[in-house]
């Protein structure tokens, strides 16, 4: 490692920690480095509160000067609440600053490189920048195509069920990996379910870890067939927003709405247009979704390049049964060739489970 | 690791060179130490051949004398073509034994023990245990229960699909998954499929790898469908057995026959009792069986619980489609809870695949 990698490690260690709190913005960690000392360290905590910069500038103090600062993101060069980071590095008399990755949007990207380096400062890009991206890549979606980041997860047996021939599923996985999924919701502002899964299981759809945050509670439910009486309706926890078709049961929207459930429509006559739930959440700020569907709201998403990340627990048992349903159904791809590849892939071992981490890479339209 | 594990460990990794060469009989190996030196090592080549002891005793000569033998297997006691090897220990003047494991069949375990101790050689058990036993689990199970060690073994898409929803299966796996599959072939006396996958992929069920051994083509066909211009009727590269239900076609058994393919009856009436298959198997002297089957003759074998071992190559990618077979079919199990845990399990990456590899834990009679 070296003592560029050093220091923006330590940077991108700050970020991350604050993984979930940022929402819109992106995670943003900084450090300011002077005579091989340490002298200001900068996170980014809360969207509308200062940038990670800004926070080791003002820790940095006069010591800021003639310094080297490292910052996970292109300082920005627009002005919002406080300047943009670029100024205040200009101002606070750096000498040179060493960034991870450039701003994800192309439209803006360079435009902080270019007020830095037009005040004479020494700008180095590209340190871990990998590892940058991926710490933001719900962020860099969202900022660039105003739509949410959709991460499907699935617990599934190995041979790929999740539940018997008779509905039963509890449990597939084993406590550490329920746990882990607590920690998924946490980190993501949607968690998108079908409406049978209300209908079926009458979930709270909460993150049941210390101090978590509820994501908005998001149900496609083409004719508002939902339950008045189930807890995403009345138990107040969490917003909830339902998706239909256009053939509604309009008495029971009015009835929804009187109880403070937010009601969106697609386009689809008969079932939930997944192409118009991810627009239509972009345009209410929505940048990342955990879909939990049963395979048919997944096949539904997959089917229309909508997964941009896969999390799958894989608990090692058989159950079989060709009723038993999968984690992904619908249609199905016509050959073998046209399967979905998840790429980057990571396997965690969670308790007794296997957790299979990856990317759709979309070879063509589906057949 | 100890110096009893250290030679215990040559021990082991001579024995297990061997694998696919000794069927009935174990891996065995073993090694003579004097004054530490290493003066002999021995290994089973083949059934009829000397065992391992014996290789190593005649490599050792007079140096055998006042040494120290570790040998992966409690040394035989009866008298076989050569004479009990516990009695060649005591004739070459060795000391000391040091034996991983006692002989699997409990009728004669501790007797080879008991030669020993009663010549006044001094003796220890237990040294490397786990790993000799499992390196002959097909051994120990075929030795006790006169049964075979039944493999199952299947090439899975991380959704659990071994096709598309249209049967497209080619390929699921990488190259590296597929030719390691040849190596499990290689290893196993016998491979078992349906007549279907005759039907449909006419394939030649041959190890494809240099110097590779050719399993016995075990086929399940209730009725005795079996195409006459198959590959594995016509070939001639290996035996091949049928296994029919009561129902068979009686004018195709002659046909058959006269092609000089062993066929076997059992008790089912439609269908082909799997319990009878593994029965006669082992009444045949077949030790080791990898089942290669679709999902049908996987769920028949597990939902007896006739599965000792299985073998799952996962690929990473998906193709969904509730149409689309899986691994295991069959009627599945009733309740999540009684799903069949995998013990030990282990994971190998392949190439871009993952292998499972695991022994099923029954816990009761399947629903």
């Amino acid at each position: 490692m070296t003592s560029h990698e050093f220091y923006m490690n330590l940077a991108l260690e700050n970020a991350r920690a604050m993984k979930g709190q940022t929402d819109p913005n992106p995670l943003v960690g900084s450090v300011i480095v002077n005579e091989n000392r340490i002298v200001g360290i900068g996170t980014h905590l809360k969207a509308g509160e200062p940038h990670a910069e800004v926070h080791a500038i003002r820790m940095a103090g006069e010591k800021a000067k003639g310094g080297t600062i490292y910052v996970t993101l292109e300082p920005c060069s627009h002005y919002g609440r406080t300047g943009p980071c670029a100024m205040a590095i200009v101002e606070a008399g750096l000498q040179k600053v060493v960034i991870a990755t450039l701003d994800p949007n192309p439209i803006v990207a360079g435009n902080g490189v270019k007020i830095l380096e037009d005040a004479g400062i020494e700008v180095v890009v590209g340190v871990m920048e990998e590892e940058s991206r991926k710490m933001n890549e719900v962020f860099n979606k969202f900022i660039v195509e105003q739509q949410p980041f959709m991460t499907m997860k699935a617990g599934s047996t190995l041979d790929g069920k999740i539940a018997t021939h008779t509905a039963d599923s509890k449990w597939i996985t084993s406590a550490e990996a329920r746990e882990d999924v607590h920690h998924l919701r946490n980190e993501h502002m949607g968690i998108l379910v079908g409406v049978n899964t209300v209908i079926e299981d009458n979930p709270e759809l909460t993150t049941r870890i210390p101090n978590g945050r509820n994501p908005i509670r998001i149900i496609l439910d083409s004719t508002l067939r939902i339950p008045m009486d189930s807890k995403v309706v009345t138990d107040g926890q969490a917003a909830t927003w339902i998706f239909t078709a256009q053939t509604y049961d309009q008495k029971a929207k009015d009835e929804l709405e009187k109880r403070g459930i937010s009601i969106y429509h697609t386009s689809g006559i008969t079932h939930v247009d997944p192409k118009d739930v991810v627009r239509i959440l972009g345009e209410n700020q929505v940048s990342s979704v955990l879909i939990e569907g049963g395979g048919t709201i997944h096949a539904a998403f997959l089917e229309n390049q909508l997964v941009d990340k896969v999390e799958i627990y894989i608990a090692p048992k058989l159950v079989g049964g060709t009723q038993a349903p999968t984690f992904l159904e619908g249609a199905g791809v016509n050959l073998m060739q046209n399967a979905v590849d998840l790429e980057n892939l990571q396997i965690t071992q969670i308790g007794k489970d296997f957790k299979f981490t990856g990317y759709p890479k979309y070879k063509r339209e589906l057949d």
